[in-house]
């Protein structure tokens, strides 16, 4: 998993790459098996919707899930974030974000440096998310919308929002979010189960509700060069890590073995 | 306008009929500068969004506005309705629903005429609804979602949701949803603006949220075959009319024509 030179200008010039079905349907079934598993635990690492039911997003999974754990550490995820970062990488944040079907809530106008500089005193926007999509993301189950080339101006000005969702946010307001839109213009890429996205984390992006019948599962591993890691640790532990330990790879086929040792267990 | 019989075989089996384009962009003028007018006006019949400033949706403007009037009376939309119902009609709701960029809020899935019925007493699903774009709808905006062949079940139970948003609506269980689009599927048409779409009152539909900086503003005309008129008088009578006069349409330009006129007084 290299990226070559084209790809890797358009990630420069407009702050993303996707990259359909770069995981297959096998190794999807079982990050999704996962996924439901997390969400149906009484742990502080699940955040509920406002509802204070709905699974929006589980933390730290790679601690307490053995497919979570191997997806923290895929060459097909690690590789790319590692190449574009220049050197060894480590795990900033890993999470699920469920925007579950009929339930699922917004994320806000934002980008992800901006807390991780805000909070987290990251020194710089040398870190990146991958994102994994657990089903297919089509036009009706609040796909993720990002603004083209909108990393180009830095760290924006931003207001800490604690009252839209039941997460806290630091989010960009309208005027701004309008005068972006108008020199980049808006994309929300779709695909199938198994297609990722990866991001520059000045990126801003947002999603809206979904009021389908459809989840919409997605896995983010957010890396971070270990050079850069963070100096505050005022959010928790499993939200912003504080192991800056290089990632060590597994093997391309660590998913697809794990349903076979599974099997012979039993 | 006359639909043709491959058109009206369509509604009778899928519930809708989308008319790309159907209006011309200087009608879509006219109509948008009048909807910022109406959306402007501190009246009742103007109904905010939970922050109370953002409009949500606009009753009854064909009585306070010449366009509006106007368009109440177009034989374009006129014409395909009275066509479909087989007779005379008369106006019972005018609304323009705004989805303003940024706060636009949801609406929940629903059926019209299960309104109708519960709070209007309207005898039969002899009413529709045909809805006119005044902005490009896509896939940013908050596209009206359908499920096609969901108004061959009658009126489905619902419950009164008085929580989710300012406006109150009969709406429909999650459960109910996940069925009837696993039988007939989910659209949501998009279009330029002027398209229109004409659909069933006991088809579901819903539309979510817009966080996109455009708005997504959408004249709805539900008309009601005259001998089928609402029986009961409890909902305000900007909100369901009861003059069952049946409308005469005016002039396939009568929109320009008001362009001219105004220009001529000034």
């Amino acid at each position: 998993m290299v990226l070559n030179d084209e790809q890797l200008a358009q990630f420069d010039r407009e702050g993303w790459l996707f990259m359909p079905e770069l995981f297959s349907p096998g190794e999807v079934a079982v990050l999704n098996r996962a996924a439901r598993r997390i969400f149906a635990m009484d742990r502080e690492e699940v955040v509920r919707e406002k509802d204070g039911t709905t699974a929006r997003t589980a933390f730290a999974a790679q601690n307490y899930d053995e497919a979570c754990r191997r997806l923290g550490r895929h060459p097909r995820l690690v590789g790319p974030v590692r190449q574009i970062l220049g050197g060894d990488v480590y795990m900033h944040q890993f999470k699920i974000n469920a925007k579950a079907a009929f339930n699922g809530d917004v994320w806000q106008w934002h980008q992800d440096y901006g807390t991780w500089a805000r909070d987290d005193e990251m020194p710089e926007p040398r870190a990146m998310n991958i994102a994994l999509f657990l089903e297919d993301v089509t036009e009706f189950n609040g796909a993720l919308m990002f603004i083209p080339r909108s990393h180009k101006g830095g760290v924006i000005e931003a207001g800490h929002d604690l009252q839209t969702t039941s997460y806290p946010l630091w989010t960009i307001d309208n005027a701004t979010i309008a005068r972006l839109v108008e020199e980049g213009g808006l994309i929300a890429p779709r695909g199938k189960a198994g297609s990722a996205m990866l991001f520059h984390s000045n990126l801003v992006h947002g999603s809206p509700s979904n009021m389908s019948p459809w989840d919409r599962t997605i896995v983010y591993l957010s890396l971070c060069h270990v050079d850069n890691h963070i100096r505050r640790f005022k959010r928790a532990e499993w939200i912003a890590h504080r192991d800056f330990t290089p990632i060590e790879a597994l093997e391309d086929d660590c998913l697809m073995a794990l349903v076979d040792e599974i099997a012979a267990a039993e």
